[in-house]
């Protein structure tokens, strides 16, 4: 327990990292563990509310994750993956709109307003903020998009006015249909369009390993070593889109890209509040 | 069909009237046919887009109706009514939120921006636009709310950025709790909230009947008329929320309230443009 | 008679054009039949309201016609003519002055107001608008002038307040002296300096007839044709002054031009509202 | 001649006028020989600009005076007059107008531009600035109106963008008829509406005389006083529209008015920037 | 040593603290040892940085303390005080003036700036922020002055910028004299003028004792309690200033004023961010 | 004495001068017999506050002359130099700070106001106004700096919201150490970060001699020249600094500089009030 008199020195050590800040968008990638979990939830959340509090304006890209198979489950339609990515029928892509646009999202939204901050949820459609195209790939994804373009309008209209944008990855195509996009790149793309300072992938792994075990965790890469990792096989599966949203996010202009383990405590601060940080960041070099 | 000559006729007998509209606030509450049949619904959304881009700023709030009652019963979820209103358990609320928030929401949304106007989906939780408590009823009806309060906030920033607000009722209560609040009562409470010049209920009839058969349609009401015709039974049923959230707003500075046929093409339109309206207008008297 | 009902389909019908125009300027010469003839003169002048309640802004050049001529004849002061400019001594000067900028001026601005606009006359004196030099010419014509600068802060000023600005074909010169121009060149210099969207004149012909008769209109020629057509004599007469200030127009930024009959209704809506339009349009090419 | 050291001195000294001055509204009734006379005119209207300059709003409001009757004579049109008011019928309206707005007020604009001010003319048709009514009296006066009331949006647009407005004494009526004011009470009118800190009115008097001579000029009387000097018939002629409008300004909150004679050399820059002043002050008392 | 997840528990902690202040005005009375040791000088000018960086706007009033006497005995100028005020003749105001505007005022400058915050110095005189006259009192206490009124135009201008404004307490007299105040009194004119949020006094006691010893220390005191307090010699000395302060800051609107020692580290961060707060608080009652 | 007439003749003469100055940043080294004499002083402040008041932007820099001395003599200290620049240890600088920022500073603040102006005074430390680094030379200075940026945020702040500022020529080291700098170089530093208009230092000699005796006054130099006058000896001592700062100004973007002698009344006014100007003005060339 600590005194108040420690507290307070807590609160001015911080000083520095508050102003290197001020001002900056944060593109937060929200997902795995740390959206399941109710006390990581609440960390999460609050770590948010004061970035924005103390000058940040965060962004808010969240997955969806179990509840969506849950759900899918509950109305017998069956969940088909390939390469990691959701087959996503019409019937699949009325419950993964309903479920990230209608029950995540809000319940987020929900969350952030009861700790103080003013949260504002969207998807894809408002605003036509996330314009898309149907995913090309072998075999057919059915609704899985990718991101043609951003209209960033909205969410400068919400940091402005002191809104925290909570995002769900829902696309819109040229003729209206709805489609399926991952959350990180969908998190890439609007760091990019937003010319965010830093985008933050929350994910259940401590980072990028180069070999076996914690102590091969990679601190810092630069981008042109990405493409020769995937091609070793040292990055592969689930962190193969991240990586590819950092490439993206990093060519669009966002400063730098970091993969943090979301399943840790304050792991959102620790990395900006802290010189070192924790997790791999990505940087152009 | 007629010549350009002849519609641009049209357009300038509509110049008073988008004269007299100019910057006001028209509410409307969205539901019914209106929203079912395809064609009418995009009547409707253009007609709104319409509005927008002559210099009115529409809002609107949408109900669910049939579709509510289609996903639960997808899910074996029975629907269960007291006093026409739905007796709502948690498994119910999850299902309206996200037929609510994420579907139909974004559905009225995809269609406003495919018209050519800006559309943003909210529900009551986005920046705690709609807080809400329990209803109180002799009978519990379970997470059915009544709105506490309004936080125009949102609205208004929206609004002058260009963009048509489209809202779900979904309140938030003081526990963060989600409730179900019946779309007319919503629309009453927003409207007196902004300060709207009209608002306008899109309905299944073509107006209040002081007796039997069309004839008998009251083009005008005032408020102090109604709670007479409450008692005498002339107004009943499901006519009843309706006209409530009349007096709610009329109370709360809406300058008059209309009832109007949403089964009627462009009933919007000539309601606003036409001298004598369509349906039911009340007004403070 | 048109119902209602078909009255807002025109409406919801012109939808596309009114967004597709909205924020754009559109320089209008007015003149000829549409200025004399009360009924015609209504319309347009309708039309512009519509126009800029719909979101366009519109700016108005006028034309100074038989009502000069009359004040003239009045005064005893013979008219005199070169190669269709009026030969302007400084008798001449006074009166043409106080008609176009005392009497049609304000005659149009108050018709304009009439029908719910908020229109304000001006002529090229008032904030130094239109600085002009002495026409070089063979023949001395007096004091008739040629644009030199355009100073448009007041007409940006007028239009984002809201009002329509009316403006007579006086230009002032270097040392004050009062210039007569031809109101065609002025709205090709206004329409240049605005960066407007359109130049639209309204005249006493069809458009451009490439041979005889109406079939023989041309709906659209590029800016290179047009000399060699005045070479070959198929542009002559009155219509030289106007197709060099559309080429002015058009080398100076704006979009395009269009030669209108003013002798038909609504042609201004017409034009502008239709996919065909009417008249000849002249782009860069 | 002075030296530039005197000259600099004498600047120094206007310091505490131009300070209590600045941002004020000071309506100029301009008439009289001050406008006939060229050496006159450019001292006023240079002094006029200095007002600006230093930071006061200077509005311009302008007679006629024998420049009407002139154009008149030369039209065959016999003026009359009924109690010093013009009788006018419409065929005296048209020139009327034409002088004054197309004439006078475009060359004051013209001289203001030369001096470097940057000047609008406008009559009271422009933005309806000046809606009237027929003046009711014995005798029909015809086309002779008085002031209803003032529609000073425009005004606070120029004056806010730098423009020095220069005001020709046309009112509109409710049918859009022209209607010939006096430019007096025009001036009061519009000092009212401006909430203006000074009315002064150019005229070819010293100011109110108590006597017979020079030395029984009043230098301040209030307005209590005008009704009985009026009713002894001290005050008399032309002076009586002249107080009436002074009345009619500091009833409508102007907070002094000053008849200050035309035909001196800076009359109206001795009137602010001196202790005393020149001519008559009438305030509240 | 606190690990780095301790420290952002730390931070989160203080969130509901950091939204309740937000964009609340501060206003600190700096004095005694915390500015005079330099360990308790960077805690609390760093406090304050952070404060400014979290949404707060602080202003500071200093004293002078021991540099004052400091300089004058160099000067060889005897101090002379009368209950507790310093005898202020013209060679011991210019040193007061001197010591206080241009070496304390500027150092404080310098370290805030040091810290990253964005500090302006100023004094009474600049834009005659404090108006002041002589004060009365039976012994002449020469160039000792009261608070006549403040002028914070400039303040506001500052905040809004971004800027920690710094005041000495010097006055400016309605003859231009330099008047030297009581620092306290002019934190309390100047809290009550910017109608701040709290007050905060940092003196070298405690708080306010009502018996013997720490634990006869008021936390919280009504307004009306303090004569009394003062009659019954259980205020007495240096606090009457600082009492009476806290009474002058409450009557013009200040919502609470603290009595905080100093001399403990991080006292104005434990009074902001923690429950209890320390010291003694005053409040109307 | 003048007539009155005589003088508004003269404020109307001054009109063009205001008009090309309207706007325009003018910096002003104020320093010499200018400041000492109390005459002068008054005579030159009021001349900067009737500049301000007619639209032009004053920025003053102060130098501090013999109160330095004076002060340092009162406390013993030695004043020494090297070169025209003072030798300054850190008891010195105590005093050059207190005596510049806290003394002079604030009484030309004062003196500002009472003339009527909003005066603001500050020192480099201000929003770190001026950067500084110790001055590379021979011979150790000291603390005599050189400027190496100005942050002029705070100068556009003061001067949009009509304040004056005077600016004490005390520089912030990288490390926070005070330095002290000639006034004409901060001034020269100033006009180029302020891209001022002119540049116009005060001095105590009648502008650059050529030869000898007042005929051999330069009234036009050329930046280019300068070097090998200061080569050939003819501009020598005092005045080498001031040629540089000079030319370190045209470097930077200011349009033209004055060297003008500050024992003449009014020589501020004359310089931009008359065609010929006094003094030497060096530009460009």
């Amino acid at each position: 327990m600590l005194s108040p008199l420690e507290k307070a020195n807590v609160l001015t050590e911080a000083l520095p990292y508050i102003q290197s800040f001020y001002g900056k968008t944060i593109v937060i990638k929200y997902g795995g563990h740390a959206m399941i979990n109710p006390e990581l939830e609440e960390l999460v959340l609050k770590d948010i509310v004061l970035m924005k509090l103390v000058g940040m304006n965060p962004v808010i890209v969240h997955g969806g994750g179990p509840l969506i198979d849950e759900w899918l489950k509950k109305l017998d339609i069956p969940a088909k993956f390939i390469d990691g990515l959701r087959v996503t029928d019409e019937a699949t892509m009325e419950v993964v709109e309903m479920v990230l646009a209608g029950k995540i999202n809000k319940g987020i939204v929900n969350l952030i307003n009861k700790f103080g901050g003013k949260a504002i949820g969207l998807c894809g459609k408002d605003g036509r903020l996330i314009v898309a195209e149907k995913k090309q790939s072998k075999q057919d994804l059915g609704l899985v998009g990718d991101v043609v373009s951003i209209n960033p309008g909205i969410i400068h209209t919400l940091t402005q006015e002191g809104y925290i944008p909570v995002i769900a990855p829902i696309g819109v195509g040229t003729q209206q249909e709805t489609l399926n996009i991952n959350a990180d790149y969908v998190a890439g793309a609007l760091g990019g369009a937003l010319k965010a300072h830093k985008l933050v992938l929350l994910t259940d792994v401590e980072g990028i390993y180069l070999g076996k075990g914690p102590e091969s965790l990679a601190s810092r890469l630069t981008d042109s070593e990405i493409p020769k990792l995937i091609a070793q096989g040292v990055i592969n599966g689930g962190m193969i889109p991240k990586v590819q949203s950092c490439l993206a996010a990093l060519e669009k202009g966002v400063e730098n890209v970091h993969i943090v383990d979301g399943r840790k405590a304050h792991s959102l601060l620790l990395e900006i509040f802290t010189q070192k940080g924790i997790g791999t960041m990505v940087v152009k070099g």
